[in-house]
C-alpha cells in the first residue's frame, strides 16, 4: 500500500505524515487560547478553526458535529476528546485523513480557510496535552531492572520472584508532569553522602534521566471494581507519549524503603507534547519477548503478546560556557547520544500493564498515564542503557561527551539538556511515524 | 469564652455546632444537583440557596459577592472554594458564624428563606467533597510502623534509620477515593498462599482497614520548584477528613518489593464527607511527641511541633445472617470497637509532612490529600492498634465481636462494615467538634 498523499506538502522523512496525525494542545501569538491541534508535516491543523467552518463538520461523513467539535477542541486539554468512544475517535481520524488527502477539494482549493486552519508549527507554543488524573509508573523492562539490581546490590543479585509474576508498578505524582521544554529545577532532598552515615538536606548530587514510553488511557472510564480483560486492554488506550522520568538517585535511595520512590521522582516528569494515537502505531506492532515463567492466566498473552517497534534515543548536551547569555544553540548541534533502545524490548506489554492495573478493581479514566519504566535494550547492543545509573555503572564509569575538549559526565549537571526522541520506521511502508521529542534543561 | 449560640437549635453533644461548620457537597430529592453545604446541628446550610438571597451576600460584610458565591457553591466539588486565599476563607467562616448566631435577625426571622437555606441533614445525600488531584499517604505513626515491622519481620526488628529523618510517604491512587457509604468490593490480586511458593490470582484473603486522618491542601497552588517553609505549612491546609485506607495485605506483601504498595491499596480509599476546617481545629492543638533524633533543620519544629487532639475510633459490624434481605440494622446497633486512638500521637506533624512533600520542589494544589498513615496509639492503652494486622498480630490472634454468639474475626469478611469516627472535645470549651464518620461495607 502506497503512503497517503496530502495537499499539505512534506517529505518522506517527516515524522508527522497523514498516517500519524498526533494530537496536541497549542497556542499562537495570534490566538493565545490553548486549543486542540493535529500535527501534519510542518503544520498544525487548528481544530478550533476547523470546527468553525460552515459546512465541513456538519456533513454526514463527520462523526462529530460542528458544535461538538467546537466544544471539545476549544478546551485547554484533550481529556474530553480522549474520553469519547474509541470508535468515534477512529472515525474522526479517518475523516481528517480524507479531508487533508490529495484530491479532496473541500479545503485544498479554499485558500482562505486553508490559511485559517493550517498553522505553521514554528509559530505555535505546545502545552501539556492532557490533565493527568493519575499517573502510574511501571518497571516493565527486564534489562533495566536486572541491570540496576546488579549495580546497586552486586553482580550476583537476581530479580525478585514477584517481578516475573506481575508488572511491578507504583503510583507517581500527577501535579509535576510537565511538557517538553520546561526547565527542571535540580531538586533538593535528604540523602546520605558517600562515606558518611549522617543524612543531609541539600541539592541532589546524582541526577538522572529515565527514557520511558507512557500510554494515555482513553475511552469511557471503567467503574471501581471492574477489571479489564487482556483482550480488551488496548481498547482503553488512546495513544502514547515519550517520557523523561527525571530521577534523583541519592534522594530516592535513602527514602524508598519500604514504600517506594517519592521525592526522588516527584519534582518533575517531562512528556512529549504530541500524543501518537494507538491506531497510528498499529503497523509497527511486533511480537513481545517470550515470558518465562508464563504469567498467571489473567495476564498470559499465550505467546501472542505484542509490543510496538519504536526506536528510542536519549541524548545529552552540555551548555557550553562560551554560550552563556548568548542565543540558544542550534537545535541539532552538540548532542551526545547516550541511549539507543526500542520499545519492542519491554518484557511486560502495554495490555498486561493495563490489565494488571485494573485486576484488583482500580478504576481508570481518560487522561491517566501508564508509563513503561526505563526501557533498556539487550546488553550486547550499542548504548543499550536508558538511564545514567546503568550507563555509568552507578557512577563508577564516567563517559565523554562528543565535541571538543574532554567533557566528562557521570550524572546530569546544571545547564545540561536531555532530549528523548522516538521514531517508528519500516522501509516497506514508505513513511515514518514520529513522536517528536521531549526535552528539558536542568537548572540550579 | 462561652460556646457560640445559634438560632438553629442543637444540643451540647452535637458534632456540628457553629464552631465547627464543616464543608461538604450534598444533594436532595428536591434539588438533585450536587452543591456546597455546611453542617450545622442536624441541618445543612445550603450555600447555593444562600447565594441566591437578594441582599445577604451583597453586603460589605461578606467577603464573597453573591455572584462569586453562586459560581463557587453550585459546583459539584469544593475545589474552587478551597483554592481561595486562606484569609478569604477565614472571613467567610466568620461571616457565616455571625449570620447564624442567636440575635442576628437577617435570616432568623425570615421563615421563608430559612426554610430554603436550612436543609434537614437526613434528607441529603452526601457526595465526595473534592476532586482529589494527587493523594499522598504518609506513615507518620511510630507505633504503627514499629508494630507492623515487628509483626512482619520478627520481634527484634527495629525501625529503619530513614524513618526518623523524614516522614516516609508514597503516592496513592486518586481515582479510587470514595465517599463514606460506598460499598467496597473485595479486591482480587496476586498473592502467595501460606505454605506455598506459587503465586495465585484470586480474591484478597487478608483484607484490612487502616484508620487515618487526611489533610486537604488549600489556598493557591504552589509552583513547581517552590518549597514551603515549616512555619508557613499550615497556611496551605484547608482542613481534614477521616480516612479508611483499605488494605489487601496478602496482595500488598507480594507486590511491594521494591517500589511500594500498588494493587494492595488502590481498589478503594474511603473518606468522610465533611471537611473540618483547620481553623475549627485550632482550639484542639496540642504538643506533638518529642522527636529523637531531632530532624534536619528544614524539618525541625524545635520542640514546638503541634498535633491535633482528635479522638479516633474504628468499629466493625458483621452482617447478621438473620438480617439478610431485611432492613438495615439501626445505625448504632451491633458495632464492636476495634481501635481507640488519637491524632495527637502522630510522630510526624502535618506541617512536617507538607514541608517535606514540597522540599524537593514538588508542587501542591488545592484538593490534594495528605494522609497520615495508620494512627496507632501507645501500646499500654486499650485498643491502641489502628488496623487488624496489628490487632491480631498478623492474623495469629483473632478477636471476638461483641454481641450474642462467639463471632471471631482476624481480618474483614464479606458483609462486614467498618466505621471510623473522629471527635474533638475539651470539657472547658462546652462544645464538640466532630468529623462525623467514614463507613463502608465490604462486598464479595
Amino acid at each position: 500500500m502506497a503512503p497517503l498523499k496530502s495537499f499539505v506538502k512534506y517529505d518522506g522523512q517527516s515524522q508527522f505524515p497523514l498516517e500519524n496525525l498526533p494530537w496536541g494542545i497549542f497556542s499562537t501569538a495570534k490566538d493565545p487560547s490553548p486549543r486542540a491541534g493535529l500535527a501534519l508535516g510542518d503544520s498544525i491543523i487548528d481544530l478550533k478553526q476547523l470546527s468553525s467552518h460552515p459546512t465541513i463538520l456538519d456533513s454526514d461523513e463527520s462523526p462529530l458535529s460542528a458544535a461538538q467539535a467546537q466544544h471539545l477542541f476549544t478546551q485547554p486539554t484533550l481529556n474530553a476528546y480522549i474520553a469519547l468512544e474509541r470508535s468515534t475517535q477512529s472515525s474522526f481520524r479517518s475523516f481528517v485523513q480524507r479531508l487533508f488527502s490529495e484530491g479532496d477539494d473541500r479545503l485544498a482549493t479554499d485558500d482562505e480557510w486553508k490559511a485559517k486552519i493550517l498553522v505553521d508549527a514554528k509559530e505555535a507554543t505546545l502545552h501539556l496535552p492532557i490533565s493527568v488524573g493519575d499517573y502510574t509508573d511501571f518497571c516493565a523492562s527486564k534489562e533495566h531492572t536486572d541491570n540496576t539490581g546488579r549495580i546497586l546490590f552486586g553482580e550476583g543479585n537476581v530479580l525478585e520472584d514477584n517481578w516475573f509474576s506481575l508488572p511491578i508498578g507504583y503510583h507517581g505524582r500527577s501535579s509535576s508532569i510537565v511538557v517538553s521544554g520546561t526547565d527542571v529545577k535540580r531538586p533538593k532532598g535528604i540523602s546520605v553522602p558517600p562515606n558518611s552515615n549522617q543524612p543531609v538536606y541539600g541539592p541532589c548530587k546524582v541526577l538522572d534521566y529515565e527514557l520511558e514510553l507512557a500510554f494515555v488511557v482513553g475511552g469511557p472510564s471503567t467503574k471501581l471494581g471492574e477489571t479489564v480483560d487482556l483482550k480488551d486492554a488496548s481498547m482503553h488506550v488512546f495513544g502514547a507519549v515519550l517520557m523523561n522520568d527525571w530521577s534523583a538517585r541519592d534522594i530516592q535511595k535513602w527514602e524508598m524503603k519500604p514504600l517506594g520512590p517519592f521525592l526522588g521522582k516527584n519534582f518533575a516528569t517531562s512528556i512529549s507534547p504530541w500524543i501518537v494515537e494507538i491506531e497510528a502505531l498499529e503497523p509497527f506492532k511486533t511480537a513481545a519477548p517470550e515470558q518465562v515463567p508464563r504469567p498467571l492466566p489473567h495476564l498470559d498473552e499465550a505467546g501472542k503478546g505484542t509490543n510496538y517497534d519504536i526506536k528510542l534515543f536519549a541524548e545529552i548536551r552540555a551548555t557550553s560556557p562560551t554560550k552563556d547569555g548568548a542565543a540558544e544553540a542550534e537545535e541539532e548541534e552538540g548532542w551526545t547520544l547516550t541511549t539507543n533502545t526500542n520499545a519492542k524490548y519491554l518484557y511486560w506489554t502495554m495490555s498486561q500493564m493495563l490489565t494488571h492495573h485494573t485486576s484488583g478493581g482500580c478504576n481508570i479514566n481518560a487522561g491517566d498515564l501508564l508509563a513503561s519504566g526505563t526501557i533498556s535494550a539487550p546488553y550486547d547492543l550499542p548504548d543499550p542503557t536508558a538511564c545514567l545509573l546503568e550507563k555509568t555503572r552507578g557512577g563508577r564509569k564516567p563517559f565523554t561527551l562528543d565535541g571538543e575538549g574532554e567533557v566528562k559526565r557521570t550524572f546530569i549537571e546544571d545547564g545540561d539538556e536531555v532530549r528523548i526522541r522516538g521514531l517508528c520506521s519500516r522501509p516497506e511502508l514508505g513513511y515514518l511515524v514520529g513522536f517528536g521529542e521531549v526535552k528539558g534543561k536542568v537548572v540550579a
